[in-house]
């Protein structure tokens, strides 16, 4: 069976030569940060991908006594990744954190999220509540949750969807009804919460959207509340039962060793909840945690698409048909460089986008808005496409891909909720191309769109004549569907836009995929030109980027078709 | 949730308006054709679709005492589906059959398979086996085999694979020594056999490719056996145990209900077979039911992307979110009408196809080439659209969809084995460009083009200028590429044409299904003229061919672009 294998280079290649992130810090060196990824990927090879098969096969139970119990594998795992400090990294000092580019925290957090994604949600949604309570919440409030959060002893998590509000956030029913010492009474029920409850923690602190007494209705209505499953002493150790119930948890295609719940607040007592930001603020609080998450369900595409990929091509070496190894069989070869281009695109995109974290601290004006508009890319186009790379790697296992006992059919099932949760991916378009281009005028896309050529005009580009050609002759398409867009957008017809809108997300992923594969290939050859003497690995980036403009960015063609040359008279069609 | 419904309008329209079948049987009428269809369809919904779910839950067991243990409710529905004649359908009434169209009992298949795929794996490959037993066994072999399999008493297999030999079946180990009597002694292990063991049947014959003593490598040295699982007594009762033992049944991503097994033949004991054929035309003679099994594959991805949309239809005409039906969000929308465009498409597609069986028997020499060509297209093209089809089902029902209990992400589970088995899709797409296309220097190919540009020279035609203009490009773009593929030919560099092969196939999909659906939106037309008041489903053909156009056959401008523009040099690449 192939081994866990990580791609290091690659991800060194990325952080410390193309994006250079060492320059966002004073405290470590390359070699440091080099080393934190080297030790967080050996955690990751022995406690983490070590249990990923089995928490599909053992998956979550709901018990009459215990709760909700996970796998002690996960236990054990999620222990020590709190003992040996990972989820303290990228954190501040003050808080017990140890501080780091965010983009190297997010390459950890890659390697771990791929290595087992599953597992990686439990300290990931905890992450998340944490950063509310970090950003918006009291002093008191922060004194009282964050170190137990932090030493792991308390998990979180985010409350959002009910059975008649999913997508529409807006239709949530859960109430809060505010009590004389100031605290609230929450009553409702949320669905789909992920790490929702479990044995992994002492107590979960829930961040719940509900409504106070006379909200209006939408979003607008909402607050965020935090209500921790049991409720905290004065001296901060767990105290009384808070009425926060798990009534169900949900049997799934995939992730089975994340409990998915169905929590019952307030639905056999009184249930507390303390108000986190200021009222009718809790949409805004809670896209505190909902933009990194969407981040995240990025990397759990592009992690998972990169590690599937390090399976297949191991297998693809090993496995003889034919009387030869099947990598040598032009079909097989062609799904393997596809899946390598797409996987290491993504994770060139990911990475980029991390770092925009730390540009924006650097004063960098166009850097928040470029995250903002790269968000819903990362979110929608990284998981679709890593869903196809699973699925491409169960192809080339063939029957035994099919089987369970491999562990690479697991890949598809655990990738594909990332296309639904955190805003399903027809969400990200809509974000996207109505929020993010749009309504700024396509400001924000057209200083990308200045990056990209930038990168065509590096004399270094014009050994890829044809490549760049397709890169530039994409660029002026977007620019047509966008004045296409325009003109709908001046009739009020958004309809017209929405009804290709995915299409176009899927367009714009190709094209800045490709921009980031070119940076690597002029980087690459940048280094090779200066004497560096990874041949192999640096001459493969050039590669990528072929591959991926043959195989991926020759779509756009077709995409520019399907948007520009029919008339879509169709979004008022009966069906 | 949403109820089981056939689109039995549209499959009426494809087999007796536009295929005219009925003239193919002097038996019955267009009427009692219909009626057939409906009974079955009845029954598909109340014995074989009931337990569709829960067969995926249950599953099937390996144990000590009983072999492999099929759910209850799978025995129930297979037992009523051979008492109810439904077996029979389609066979001679020499042997007790109830003749009909090909296309007719197809069109049953079809509706079986979508209601419950790991169901009908079980009389399918009973099915597949005894036609081969039909046409090459000795009198003698169909006296014993084919009564009791025709009653459902036995049931069938067919054993190629092995751990060494997948792909590649002349791998294969598996050894016949003859013994005096004129039986052979096989020995050996064969992996991935659906419907391997089961106790649905009183006795499993197998058909297994083995190698005689001496005789060559590769396939050319394979013949076939019959093996029964218990031999025969001279009254034709199930008599001793033959050592065919299933040694382990596989876990696998989905059709958990259809026993996968790994049969070991003579581990224990002398286990006998009869050769059936002559010896060495073992690989023909299983290419018998290899070819009916690619178009059952193309089946299993047909129906099933049929049914997830009916399903997904509903579901989204019964969800709100923003107040209003999420039918009516542009975005789902367009993901509803792709699903139909592609499902109807491939029904299409295959009931066309299955029709050719019945054509050749009128003499036209065409049709034979016809199918040999359509048989990769059908097997390919429609399990990897018919995946997509069913993940867009998932997508549509957002995290409904994700879960289990909803039995829609089964379908995605389910499906994709279809992109592996009988040859993976990649075996196909090497066999329709190398063996359908270039070995007969493209004349069936041509011949089924002059069919294409037929329908787009019918007056009718002319009211899609837009589509049919891109289907006459995508004509041309596939001249363009078989010249290209000439070329290389003419070096011998195969390689260079197998790596575009599978882009190949699904470039010439988008094309042959869009044909389809536009002569079905020209027969619409002449009925709309022709008076015929069915208006809302005879003008959602044409909706059906634009949309296909629009999303589908657009994509071939990039598989073009990719296949023409870039060198592929990449073949001898190291990865």
């Amino acid at each position: 069976m192939a081994k866990y294998r990580t791609d290091l280079k690659d991800i060194s290649f990325n952080l410390f030569k193309d994006l250079k992130v060492q320059e966002h810090t004073q405290d470590y060196g390359e070699n440091d940060l080099k080393d934190i990824i080297i030790q967080f990927d050996k955690f990751a090879e022995n406690e983490v991908y070590s249990c990923r098969v089995e928490g599909d096969e053992v998956g979550v139970k709901l018990t009459e006594d215990r709760g909700v119990v996970v796998p002690e594998s996960f236990k054990k795992a999620t222990k020590q990744y709190y003992e040996n400090g990972w989820f303290a990294l990228g954190y501040p000092e003050e808080i017990g954190g140890m501080p780091a580019p965010h983009s190297v925290s997010f390459a950890c957090t890659s390697i771990y999220v791929g290595a087992n994604c599953a597992l990686s949600m439990y300290s990931g949604l905890s992450q998340g509540a944490m950063n509310v309570i970090l950003q918006v919440g009291s002093d008191e409030q922060k004194a009282k949750f964050i170190a137990p959060m932090m030493e792991g002893r308390w998990g979180g998590t985010m409350c959002l969807t009910e059975p008649g509000a999913g997508s529409d956030v807006g239709a949530s029913k859960t109430t809060a009804s505010p009590n004389d010492d100031g605290t609230y009474s929450v009553k409702g029920v949320k669905i789909f919460i992920s790490s929702g409850e479990s044995d992994i923690y002492e107590n979960n602190i829930h961040l719940v959207l509900a409504r106070t007494p006379g909200s209006e209705e939408g979003t607008k209505g909402l607050s965020l509340f935090i209500v921790p499953r049991s409720q905290v002493n004065e001296d901060g150790s767990v105290g009384e039962y808070n009425n926060v119930k798990c009534t169900k948890i949900e049997e799934k295609m995939g992730i089975h060793g994340s409990a998915t719940c169905e929590l019952t607040f307030g639905g056999e007592g009184d249930c507390r909840g303390w108000l986190i930001g200021k009222e009718h603020e809790g949409i805004v609080n809670m896209f505190i945690m909902m933009n990194e998450a969407r981040l995240l369900c990025g990397i759990q595409g592009e992690s998972q698409a990169n590690l599937a990929y390090e399976l297949t091509e191991q297998y693809a070496k090993e496995r003889s048909q034919f009387n030869k190894e099947i990598i040598n069989h032009p079909d097989v070869k062609r799904m393997l460089l596809k899946m390598r281009a797409m996987s290491r695109g993504m994770r060139s995109l990911i990475l980029y986008t991390s770092n925009l974290f730390d540009v924006e601290k650097t004063g960098d004006k166009l850097a928040e808005k470029e995250l903002a508009l790269l968000t819903p890319v990362c979110k929608a186009y990284c998981t679709d496409e890593a869903f196809q790379v699973t699925v491409d790697a169960i192809q080339v296992h063939g029957g035994y891909g099919y089987c369970t006992e491999y562990g690479i059919e697991q890949f598809a099932r655990d990738t594909k909720i990332a296309t639904i949760y955190e805003g399903t991916n027809g969400i990200q378009a809509l974000d996207f191309v109505m929020r993010k281009i749009l309504k700024d005028k396509g400001e924000t896309f057209m200083a990308l769109g200045a990056k990209i050529q930038e990168s065509l005009a590096n004399p270094i580009a014009s050994k890829w004549k044809n490549e760049c050609a397709s890169l530039a002759t994409s660029m002026q398409k977007a620019q047509t569907i966008l004045e296409h867009y325009g003109k709908y957008a001046n009739d009020k017809n958004f309809d017209a836009i929405l009804a290709s809108s995915t299409d176009f997300l899927a367009f714009c992923g190709n094209l800045i995929v490709a921009w980031r594969l070119l940076r690597g290939a002029i980087v690459a050859e940048e280094l090779l030109a200066q004497g560096d003497e990874d041949k192999v690995y640096l001459e493969s980036k050039a590669l990528d980027f072929k591959i991926f403009c043959q195989h991926y960015l020759s779509r756009n063609a077709g995409i520019a078709q399907s948007i520009l040359n029919f008339d879509q008279d169709w979004t008022t069609v009966e069906l």
